[in-house]
């Protein structure tokens, strides 16, 4: 492994363009070592707080690089922390590494389960934690070899599909100390993010009835399942009435269990959202009246669980513009005549195309914009300046949670974008620690964003991290 | 006019079947009179609580005959109460004369309105009304020719469609010092009835919500209308969980003023029934939180405004058997060949013709059964015992509330019909005059059906007779 | 084995008290190995059209009695029926011996179960194969012994429970040259049945919508659930304008998979019955348009899937009196002490108890009525003449389909019970056989009572089996 | 009364602002005479169709001043063209002048109807027929005057609250000639719009069912309030899988009559908008569907009868630069101190307040944007190259279809408000007509905007004008 540059810097100004370049340089020499570490973990396939090899595999290049890893963070086995450095600023990377279930796909452009209906990185993830390890041990040599003071920490979040394993962190409060957070997605496009997510809640309601033989004393019965069909009509009439850019859906994940039987229990898993959370608590507190109401009218039980909150993201003005100007650096992705081939026939299975072969080997300027997702990195957005930065592990035209994504996620092509992402993190953070204003520019963002607003996680206080939330699926 | 037969009778047995036919030939020869003042009443045509003139003609015949008349009893300017005699038993009988909206009718056995679209008395409570006035004058003459001790009383019972006179009635205290109450009414067959008809309590639903533009800014608004929907939504899947016996029917009387504005206000009309009061009492408490959860899940305000609520009648065994008896002396009508015309045109205007012609011949045994109608009479028959005698004022197969009967009401058929009435009701009060046992039987009877339960109307205690209930219609 | 008694009768005339009593004392001392059938087979537990082993030891039982065994009737490989004998009449007996989902018991009168959410014979259909295997054997060496003609088969029925196998052999043609079938049910008391039960028709109603991404582009989707759902509203407005006697109930078994994506496939499961067939034909019609509806107000697809279709029972009078008849001479049941604390105990579960304790000794005089329940056996009643029997297989106040009815399946109370069905089908049977004025009374019955209505079974004509009905429980 | 302005033009160029302003002090000289008439039609009030008086007085000025007046246009009594010159190019103005049902308003600042529950000009077209008018007249002595070849026509436009006159004018070929329209509108504001509104279909939905006594036969009904609810249930769940920007809103205008008759008759009145006719246009289908389906499964029959159809309004770049310019000459309007007084009074009774009074001595530069509400100026706009004019009529924060605004048309504010309007109308006319490179210009903003969408009314052929719409309001 070739040694990291040594950079006789002062500590004060952004690292110039050919010590960047050196940078880079080094990391391509690496590449394929990452790679592999992100094509076991798109083998193991686990799902939400079930990441366990994943989760070790990762801590364990952590440990060996010299990083202090502290384990089972907030309750959460699959959750750690790995920190290396003393002093500020602290710089933290965030890496997800959960799969989807039912996406299970070889590396193939053709639909192919490797396991059929088993789970599969149809969210790139593998990708995700692979990068942001690697940038984080790039870093790490780098401060390392130039004597640069600071701290670099990898934040291993588990269970970001569902599981929100970053606002139980938030709540361990790891995420006290640190300055800077970055954060980065696999998507079909390279470029720093101004866009915002979707403020989230979500929830499960449960009615609970009076069974009652269906044919011989229906009025015995009370329906656990009309408690929840009323819920239902109540919030179809309330569509008309919350504001235009409000999400609710919803779907029974338990009808009842049989016919001749009035339903003594019943469930829906529901999803709120909205541009921002304030709008959203007015809106959930009419979805819970609409439960309320579907237990009122059919005179049975309603118990809700919390299942997800997350916040919109928040962008960062400042961090946008410095990941801009680093990506610039670093540039798109150049398929080879292979790749192309794959992509081409990969193309040919999506119903909508949106942007062409060879948009990735460009750099998209940051835009605002509301993207329609929902993240448990926008709560960390809130807590602490976070930039946000997509590179394009997937063919263009190929939507996060596809076969097609889980595909590209296992072969060259996701490899590509994610030493993008792993290059983008690397010279951004060189960046921050190498310029203290840098830093102070992100949080004078950060205020000038989120107004005076103080986060406060929509999770009650005493509710635990859903650890077998995939159990039901 | 002839005088009333002298009786030399001891007063503990039942009259012979012989005195009672010089009584029935008397009434004979007064029949006209009655006859002319039914046919006032049925032009008049006055809607509940609107029946001044008709009150007025039947009272102002009363005071004539000697009857100590009470006026504006309960506050209702149409209620009167006419007593004649004085000492034990005390017999009622009790008249209506409220018309029917909608339902004006030429004497004619097609259709033809008098005035279009006004009020008619499709129920044939002009009958009602002069028939029980012929009772109360001849028992009176009869009381008064063999100096029996006893008081007969007329009830004036306004508004029975609907606006339930009786109740405000029973609650002024008239009914207390009552020993029997004789009822009938107009019906397409003659015989004394064991039936019961349903328990029932109306309200109004009132929604009240905040109006918006609907188009630039529905989210601003509460719609009343969706409050509304929700409650109706929720009856719907209330009925599978009911006893199959009750019923529940509404109309939406206001859904909203202009599409383009979010609802501020919609109001519901709804009856549910059951064949008893307390069972009745269980679903309406079901049906108000149906209501509630509308008002819940749009966030808008609910009002309830109770306007009905009558008991089922509580059939009476005794009675029942005395009035057969008597009705079997009686005897049914026959047709003239102009009436059997008449009945023959009318009856090619029904799509289901039930009994034939010629049925109103005879008179029908007492037979148990759960009629579907509801009426005030329901209170009082909890409240004292009641007697319930039909009369084949209406051709055979002419149901109630429809212009075939008003057009009977109007006419020859319905007036022999009332002499049928007028006839069972005298002959069955000279007995229980003259006979205390048929009085002790009565109450037995009354007590043995009620079994201990004891009556209060549903009628809030401060809620004031609708006297404007018909205003808009 | 004690030899079958020899009767020198004439076969015109039903067999005396004394014959009978010699027959029944017989059978006593064959009890114990019909008993030992009976409690293999509810250890075998096999579920509808899984009864592989049931169906094995009861075929190989009558095959050794020299039956001629015709196995996989209808295409269904549980299904069979075994003939003995020539020329008429031919007599049937029915049994069934598939076990229910989740009932799973211990032969104990406190809730244990052998296999934790394992099937169970919640219905007694252990006891009412080995049953009518005793009297079919039974029968056969009577007819034998006293050289009588006439034939007697058993029919092998397999998945009462919702799978209706008796349809299929119906339609196989089976029953076509049967003249009298005799059936017998488990219950909590004794006798000969007049009762019907509900006319049923059940079909799984699927949607097919397109998927979307419920956050990103809602409108791109069809909703499958929003079919469903509009459905199901529809059918909750239906039941005010169905006949009061009507029953339908539904679960949801799929309603969406996740919330986050516009659901592309729901199913609901419905069952719809009445007490008459033809009645229900007209209800299922509009069952039907409201799921059409559904489909065309959220532009997705439909598809019904029928399930299950029976036939309301048929009571047949000449029947029910000659089983009164005999049953009267087998008697009741008497507990031991034993069963009689094992009894006290069991009821202790239960919240209705119903009939008391001690009522199994006797014999309940044949009645009219109207069951809630549904069976396949409904579709032979009106295809010949059918008997239909009841013993007091269970304790006194346990209902079918519950674990109490399972732990007497699997003992002595069961088996008693199992002796009186036994005895009381032999006595039928010979009677018919020695008497063929009772077979003509039977149909005579049969013509009376159907009224020249033709059979046509609901389920379409190319329809198989739905042999793997149970796999998706 | 002071004659026009001689103008030596060469007619080739647009009037220098000299000349204009000549033009201008002209009009204001006859300010008085226009207001008069705007404060008539304020007074006559008469609703859509019905604007018998305001239609005769404003052609009769027209035909006084030499225009050729066409009546009955359409078939429309209150439509009307008033044409004057010849040849090309032909300018058309457009004047409406229909009142708003329940708007009554004194011209105070506080609410004081003049006729409880009557109509008034909320909507200002009183000054909209009043200004137009002004306009006209004023055009044609600028053409006599000046010898200038061209047609000005004013186009006399009934019923635009609901009644679409303009659609059934379109139809009757009165646009096909003409080359430019100028359109202005009463407002809060003064300025050029390129604003659009959304394009809006509207109809009544009719269910016809089978009557039936609720009580004691609702299986013999078909309720045509069930097919109504169906139908609206199944437009709740459609809201998630429409646009975003589209909405949807209906009230009920008939809900059954009575609550124990199974209704045979319902209606619902629906609004359905979008920015587009062609996605409406797939919404409508949709829409319709749901109807369908509430048909479908009540067995109830459904028919539509269209009321409206307005396309969005088509924005005309050309135009409104040369309108902002010609009213940047005009110039807002300063309120004496009453005026403000007033319009401080008015303003207190506004929940929101919006812009601030000083805001009306502005000009407000064109910008695009979505309006939220609908026109029949809308079709014009699809057919010739449309200007559309806002003028401060009432005071600023006032919405229009308000008591307030009906206060403000009726007094000073209203009438300088008009006669910025008609100077501003005036003044591009002449800039039309002198210089036909603007209407060339215009016709080509036309086309690009519509790019060659035809322009096709969503009104059938064969229907006729509304003409009795406002009679069961």
């Amino acid at each position: 492994m070739r040694p990291i540059v040594f950079l006789a810097i002062a500590t004060s100004t952004l690292l110039s363009a050919d010590d960047k370049s050196v940078l880079q340089h080094t990391m391509d020499t690496r590449a394929a070592h990452y790679g592999e570490i992100s094509r076991k973990i798109w083998e193991f396939a686990e799902l939400g707080y079930k990441e366990k090899r994943s989760a070790e595999l990762l801590s364990s290049e952590l440990r060996a690089a010299g990083f202090a890893v502290v384990e089972n963070v907030g309750g959460m086995p699959t959750a750690f922390t790995a920190t290396w450095g003393q002093g500020r600023p602290v710089i933290g990377i965030m890496g997800e590494y959960d799969a989807l279930p039912g996406l299970s796909q070889d590396d193939t452009p053709l639909r192919k389960p490797l396991v059929e209906g088993g789970p599969g990185h149809g969210c790139g993830h593998n990708l995700l934690g692979a990068a942001s390890l690697f940038a984080a041990v790039t870093i790490k040599e780098w401060l390392a070899a130039n004597r640069i003071a600071g701290t670099i920490r990898f934040y291993g979040t588990p269970a970001e599909e569902g599981g929100d394993g970053k606002l139980y962190m938030i709540r361990a409060g790891v995420f006290k100390d640190v300055d800077t957070v970055l954060s980065w997605h696999p998507s079909d496009q390279n470029g720093a993010s101004l866009k915002s997510s979707l403020a989230m809640i979500s929830a499960k309601f449960r009615f609970y009835g009076k069974p009652a033989h269906a044919a011989a004393a229906p009025d015995a019965g009370r329906s656990a399942l009309d408690g929840l069909m009323i819920m239902a009509n109540s919030l179809e009439f309330l569509r008309e009435h919350v504001p235009v850019s409000t999400r609710i859906h919803y779907v029974i994940t338990n009808g009842g269990s049989a016919p001749n039987i009035v339903p003594d229990y019943s469930e829906m898993f529901l999803y709120a959202r909205h541009p921002g959370m304030p709008v959203l608590d007015g809106i959930w507190e009419r979805v819970v009246k609409c439960a309320q109401a579907g237990a009122l009218a059919s005179e049975t039980r309603m118990e809700m669980e919390l299942i997800n909150s997350s916040y919109n993201t928040l962008p960062n003005d400042a961090l946008a513009a410095l990941v801009d100007k680093n990506m610039r650096l670093v540039g798109g992705i150049t398929y080879t005549r292979e790749e192309r081939e794959f992509a081409e026939t990969i193309r040919k299975s999506l119903a909508d195309r949106g942007r062409p072969i060879g948009s990735q080997e460009g750099i998209e300027p940051p835009q605002e914009g509301q993207g329609s997702a929902s993240t448990d990195a926008g709560d960390v957005s809130w807590t602490v300046p976070m930039a946000e930065i997509s590179a394009a592990t997937f063919v263009p035209g190929v939507p996060a949670h596809s076969w097609q994504s889980a595909a590209c996620a296992g072969m060259s092509i996701g490899r590509k974008g994610m030493l993008v992402a792993a290059k983008s993190l690397v010279l951004t953070a060189v960046d921050l620690f190498a310029d203290p204003k840098q830093v102070e520019a992100a949080k004078a963002s950060f205020e000038k964003r989120r107004a005076a607003f103080e986060y406060r996680s929509r999770i009650p206080a005493a509710q635990k991290p859903p650890l077998t939330y995939r159990d039901n699926k």
